[in-house]
């Protein structure tokens, strides 16, 4: 676990092109993790059983669950439910949080 | 529940002078909060059962866990246990988000 972190401090793995994650804390049933974009990157459509909240801090997203759709900008949240496949698409270079329960246990340090 | 929430849109519920709360969405196990304070303006000291991961979007804050203080940015989060107190002192005018696991029944519209 790490109960208190920043963003400038925790080291960023790279997701794919143009993606960064930070895991900022994480404990009991909670995660948080920092996700950078360049504009134009493109996460995975992907699903996992986890409950998740996103949160947009900086930029603007097309923001995709299930066959929904969502212009997303800051200070905008959406929830994603257990094993519904969901997207986000960079429109901007910004910034996201994801918030999980149960912790993704996939993304600890090693 | 609600799945899609902009703090824009949001009524704030006053929480106390100088602290406004908005409750952005929530739905299953989890639910996330925007909070913001005024400088100089304290939250009550209290505990809940519920996990949290609180989030600095601005400002600066003393942050009191337990018996550990931490001082706070934006960029910066902090995981708060079950049932343990914490508190929150701003040091200028700031907006931290409060996400919970599971959700704060007491938090819901009525």
């Amino acid at each position: 676990m790490r109960t208190f972190g920043h963003a400038n401090d925790v080291t960023a793995k790279k997701v794919k092109e143009g993606i960064e994650m930070r895991v900022l804390v994480w404990s009991g049933k909670l995660m948080m993790t920092h996700v950078s974009f360049k504009k134009g990157s493109v996460g995975d459509l992907h699903s996992h059983p986890h409950e998740q909240i996103s949160y947009i801090v900086e930029g603007e997203f097309l923001y995709t669950v299930g066959e929904k759709k969502y212009h997303m900008e800051a200070g905008g949240a959406i929830y994603v439910p257990s094993n519904v496949k969901h997207q986000v698409e960079a429109l901007t270079d910004g910034v996201l949080l994801d918030v999980f329960t149960p912790i993704r246990e996939d993304y600890l340090p090693q």
